[in-house]
């Protein structure tokens, strides 16, 4: 654990807005932030109420005054307070027809944003997001979570320095199956707003997890998508949003890619799978086993790469424990904090974060419109009949 | 081993057209009709020319007068050969736009065949040969050798049976690296052939595998496919068909399913893997791990059912070896053998096949129609730029 | 994540012997501490020098006044702070030869121990800990980690609730390589002591693994080792302790078991094993893929169980993610120091723990005693050229 | 499948004793033998009384003069028949306890001999067998058919050119479940046999699968056994032999092994499992995933070597298929009869085989020998309370 290594630096005062009783994103952003000791959370509007609020943060050790009805009072409350005191940056963990207005809230009253994903509901959004995030000079990160597990930053780095040759097809499929019954008839929280389509942004499956398999496919092979087509499906009856989808897409440099996406797929659970293949190789990762990664070579070769061995320092960046002793989900979530703590102090420092630095590697605003892009094209294209659309819609 | 019945039946006589010396395909075929010791190889017409069929025949223990220069030399030579002695049944073995000739003048001459798939070039031909063989009475045998694995059997009998409820998605792929580098620029003789469109019929890797997932895909569910929106690529410079394709498919009673195929998939070496996923239940098997049918519930439970026990007589039908003692490729070709063989058997007693007798369960010229179909849309659709064809053209 | 709520319970003040820069298990014991914000570390005795003592602790963001050069200083000191100030519990991390001494001054002193195993060097000492610990009312935790994991406290419930019928047979294995090579000789620092009979108790591989071996068996069986014979190798040359072991145990109610254990396997990692043959059923599990647990049945049913479903109480107050959601050793760790907190707030308020809780879940001194009698049967059996010899010496 | 090439050899003409209708083994033989075309039944003794071993004939599809009441009968009935026409080998596929009368038959009356394991039922008729077997100059196989797999003659080829050092420690294990219920209570057949001390040879699963395990471990490494200790143990009441074994062994070189053996693990099949640790690197083995071999090295890469791939000479002429398509049991075994086969004509020919050519990898006599002396000193060793003991009871 020698890399964990908080090394005497203060932690980086937080806030959160949503992440209240029973809630579990927001709980799980909370842990990945304690994971290193370099994030502390110092306050919050994590409900709708004051009192729900209040009840929350008691629970989680904070005082009451630090424990807000909307964001829009803590905010103000939090700026008000002296330096070394007051919240540095929020962490939003509402649902996402919310985090557009909450995002540019932040920026504009001067703190870093950790914001969940997908980034908000309209391309338009996305857009002006990036604008104003770029221009504040803050740290704006998406929690595109899936990018902060070793061994797909090692994949990423073996397609860069070209151990696979040139990208020629790629499959990403993300599938569970917690939504094949209508759990959201049943009143199921998570389910509900994820099938409003007023809350989710218009996409089911495609948003919530869809986004997911786009920001891996991209982040692993620095490759642009030129256009898709899409079919959306929603099989459970009643359903406002698909809760399936299958994209073909057509990337720069003739590479082309199929991502399925599916949560009525019954038996699974949370299997994010990538298959990157190169005109000399291949790398085959899952989440669900995420300590191992698959290289093929043109000669027959399989080689099996295991996290905690000497991977360079890309990987042991990312990494806690030695090989064999099994890290997961929660190090991944965190090594997207500790990345951002980086780029925080960066900023501060006035430093530019090195290309591979974890903080280079946190995914940020551009990454959330391109998901934001991609989500409005599947819908676009599954309007068309499957036809083929570009990313941007020109 | 009791089920292998040899029985004191006498074997049933056949001949092979193609599959002489280095022919990877036709080899197969002779060690699964030799497996259960129910077919005897007394004639072929091997080669193009009559020196080097005579050869390939010399090699196999065949008398030199049964070894014939062309096909047709050799369906009037056996024919003028007594009862007992001649042969019954034709193998046919030869590149895929030679079927349609050999296998009419086969059933015009009372031979029962079993053909290698795809049936035929075109689907003119395919649906003349339905009829051809419908109206022979002769067995009619096409070898989509995938289906005769006792678990695929096994999976096809759960779907039927409701045991995952109606059909929702379903996943089947075919990825292969063989064909990821130029290997027929290089002469190699299996990639020679299957690249060339004059011989293959049109489609690459989508008539080369891709009518295995199709069959699989239609085997196992038994529903129909209603249309489908196909993307077919070239990645290796200079291949003159599909090596690569993925196909979106609608089919019957609102079911969809995913198709994807590859031959340049570096890594990848015969990776047949189908996922049906229904309403209460999901199936799993992948053809390089055939021994174990993973069966998921509602519930959660993840069940592995393992080829050898007690699966019912379907399964069992199908097996050889107790659990535990691997099976693999040549046994399910067997079983595609064993199947024709009992049908023959029941043409000459006139007693029709059991629903689910192995006799049954051998795909027929149907689906060797179904399958060229099946190539055809691909290739029109991908012409329309991936949009949606019907399955028979209309 | 709703597991985790700490819930506005303050966290318990800890201290620290051992664990300075450097050391491995000490970081992770933080961690482990940290994750779901029950502990807080408040003081330490890092390492064997003031200095470093307080450069470690300066690190970890203590103040230089908590850290001190020795653990006698470190127990007078913090017994000298207020309540609501001071340490309560102490975290030993030091090599093993050491903890005996310190344990026992703790306990004097009135703190509550959490020791790394194995407990100690000497049946005699583990024997006077036991005394002291019982004697003393305080918590005494030994972190054998692996029962931490929730599939193997549910592997637990199964064989104690009957559903695989009485245990015959068990198959513990843990196999290494990182000792493959004569790291010691290197000056490789975890190595080092770990093979110096002096610091480590005789016991190389056996001491090290096999205890967790020993306690692995032991928690999850429930039964009492009666004899036991071994054979201890060293096979790098110029070892002074054993890097290789296999142990056969007869245990009570007839049930037998072997322990492999071994740090030379070339490209194993850390692969602890277990597998447990009852009368009517089977278990299955590997710390590598810590998630599942494979339940057998006569019927020949091979069932996955998968952490994160509904498992019952037990395995759910041991779980923070949903399943697919990868969770590991460090959760797994964490579970250890969730229990002691809870046993730590039982014992102020007076309240025994139930049966099956986290608290009554936690291995303490008289496992840490039975660990020490392994060790020391093993070396008394592999002395008499493997004879049979009782775990008591009797 | 262009290795199977029988390429116009007249298949060798044998006979089996035992393999009547109802057995397992004697159908597996057949089927072995047919594999290749290279061997052809054309008598037998097929059961112990002269209508059962006629009903078996015919079945198979023999003329009743060739099927014999006794093997003495069958050894003077063939012998008095023509060259060309007669047996020139027999396949001895009965309970143990027969193996030396009929194979010294044999051998004495001029017959090849491939004899099924193990052995015979005493060390002494082993060595009388051996030396029968080498005066006579005739072929005498003993079918450890698990030697024929292509991945296991690839590992031993691995360890005689080092490729992982030095051998240090080797597991292996054979465990099966179909004995954890009392079988022969319930006449199950072959359950019954192997279950009577008589029919066995005093061993139980030790005799019936630890002899293979033992024969693996020989074959793979080239070491010699010199010691060892056995615990044997009857779980289930009633057993007259043992259902369950573990055993420490001393090997030349230093080497040191774990064999555990049983037949009341519920849920295992027909797990044989290999892994050989070597000071440069390991190797890893399934039976029930013949396909792979893992290989590890020192530097951390694990790497799988796939049946069918380019592994040179010695796995190339034990595989007919291309890597992909799965091979079995039935294969492996059929290896042992495409060696012995070639050893026919090698000694016919008298051509002496070359060192790694698959008539050389035929388990002879010598291999059977030290089988009968493992069952042998396991039994010792039991016997004296797991004391070590001599292989050669020296």
């Amino acid at each position: 654990m020698s890399q964990t290594a908080a090394s005497g630096v203060r932690p980086i005062k937080y806030a959160m807005v949503g992440g209240g009783q029973g809630a579990f994103i927001g709980a799980v952003h909370r842990a990945a932030a304690r994971l290193d000791g370099r994030w502390e959370l110092v306050a919050g509007a994590f409900s709708s109420t004051p009192e729900r609020s209040r009840a929350s943060g008691a629970e989680l050790g904070l005082d009451a005054s630090r424990c807000y009805g909307t964001w829009q009072e803590m905010l103000t409350g939090e700026r008000a307070l002296p330096e070394g005191t007051r919240a540095e940056a929020v962490v939003i963990v509402t649902p996402n027809h919310t985090h557009y207005s909450i995002a540019k809230g932040c920026l504009q009253h001067g703190f870093h944003v950790i914001c969940d994903k997908p980034l908000v509901a309209t391309v338009e959004e996305a857009q002006r997001l990036v604008e104003a995030a770029e221009k504040s000079g803050l740290v704006f990160a998406v929690t595109y979570n899936y990018t902060g597990y070793p061994m797909i930053r090692k994949a990423r780095e073996l397609v860069h320095t070209g151990a696979i040759g040139p990208v020629r097809k790629v499959f990403v499929e993300y599938h569970q199956g917690w939504l094949a019954t209508d759990l959201e008839a049943a009143g199921q929280k998570q389910a509900s707003w994820r099938s409003d389509p007023a809350k989710s942004g218009g996409g089911g499956s495609i948003g919530d997890i869809g986004t997911h398999a786009e920001n891996l496919l991209s982040f692993v092979t620095g490759l642009e998508i030129t256009s898709l087509a899409a079919e959306l499906t929603s099989f459970v009856p009643g359903r406002r949003v698909d809760d399936d989808a299958t994209i073909m897409l057509r990337m720069t440099k003739g590479a082309r890619a199929v991502i399925t996406v599916s949560q009525i797929c019954v038996g699974e659970r949370n299997n994010l799978t990538l298959r990157v293949h190169g005109e000399t190789g291949s790398l085959f990762w899952q989440q669900e086993r995420p300590e191992e990664l698959t290289v093929c070579k043109l000669s027959g070769e399989r080689l099996i790469l295991s996290r905690g061995d000497d991977h360079g320092p890309i990987a042991a960046a990312a990494t806690r424990l030695p090989s064999g002793h099994p890290e997961g989900f929660l190090e991944a979530f965190g090594n997207l904090y500790r990345g951002a703590a980086e780029a925080v102090l960066a900023r501060k420092a006035g430093t530019p974060a090195a290309a591979e630095s974890p903080a280079a590697l946190v995914p940020g605003a551009r990454d959330g419109l391109r998901g934001v892009q991609f989500v409005d094209a599947c819908l676009r294209s599954a309007d068309a009949n499957a036809g083929w659309v570009s990313l941007d819609g020109e």
